[in-house]
């Protein structure tokens, strides 16, 4: 998979470009991508830091299990291959929206340091942004939204990460919150911080997008 | 494929959906899907209506060989279950294109019916505009900006469409261009003049939009 099979390729250079598009929206394109266990936090964080950044004014999209497994991905499964493809497909359709301008946060596990630097190694400097969402696995484990520990532990969910397949931390994410220790709003504060701090987005933009 | 084998999906449902992207955008999220024959004009068309679109203020994308070929569809080559699958992906990813509000823009020649149907299947009503980008057999060949139709003559690209594949034209399609007889710019004013027509987008959008 490291190299291309489609062949008679032949590049047509747009007049509209992802600086043009870029521009228009007053903000660059980029990725927030989010790993961590299931129950750490990594939906919520991204809806509510969706929501801040819209009411910036940015133009925002949100990739997660919902949209992405029951869609795109709907052909895979959760075996080891499968997963790997999973972040490829992700990793590359989150390369599409910084194309198009478009600030988008991935919400997945991604456990696995290699396969998220596959998704890191596809973009340009500083168009993707990782945030590790760290919660103890006992606390992830006692909220348990969807049931899904509980069955992990039951036997009825093979490789389930923390459980029964690895989860590996991130070394050096640029952005790390706690989600035993902060709330949800210290958390989304924590990343918007950053991108300010780091010339991903400007508060002045508010004032003048999206009034008529 | 009918079905999906991923389990596990609780649905999360944001703050920001599409109907406020879509608010911010000032225009809806839709699809303009071009099909036609290699060499029929689908790639000059789309960049040129995303020019004039871009310029009119809305937020748009391209997808097409370039991009997509090379990345998210990379592991596929050009077997017909490789192309269903690359049209079927195609269209998973114009949809999300669509929730985030972004007016996409698809030029690929997806000759078959059956494909391209099961791209609008994706889409809700009147979400998914196809473009039938029209020319003679012998006008694409004459024209042959890749020179992949004298391959194709020489036989070294097998399931060439038209030449070695089948080509099956729209019955239905919303927009019917011909770019034998009408120039480019035509072909684009044919396009637009049927978006404002149908409601797809606003004339008055540029007035507002992109100006600091």
């Amino acid at each position: 998979m490291s190299e291309s099979k489609s062949t008679n390729i032949v590049w047509h250079q747009g007049t509209v470009e992802r600086p043009q598009r870029e521009i228009l929206n007053r903000h660059r394109g980029f990725t927030i991508w989010f790993t961590g266990l299931s129950g750490s936090g990594k939906s919520t964080v991204s809806v509510a830091l969706e929501e801040r950044l819209h009411g910036m004014g940015c133009r925002t999209y949100r990739l997660d299990g919902d949209n992405v497994r029951s869609g795109l991905n709907r052909d895979l499964a959760f075996s080891p291959e499968d997963r790997i493809e999973n972040i490829r497909r992700i990793g590359e359709v989150a390369k599409l929206f910084r194309d198009a301008g478009v600030i988008n946060l991935t919400a997945f596990i991604s456990p696995y340091r290699r396969d998220r630097e596959m998704a890191r190694a596809l973009s340009s400097d500083n168009d993707f942004v990782e945030v590790y969402v760290d919660a103890p696995l006992d606390v992830c484990e006692q909220r348990d939204p969807k049931g899904l520990y509980k069955r992990a532990r039951a036997g009825s969910i093979p490789n389930f990460t923390g459980i029964s397949a690895p989860y590996e931390p991130p070394e050096e994410a640029e952005i790390h919150i706690r989600t035993g220790e902060s709330s949800v709003d210290e958390c989304v504060e924590q990343i918007v911080a950053y991108l300010l701090a780091n010339d991903y987005i400007e508060s002045g933009l508010v004032e003048t997008a999206g009034d008529g």
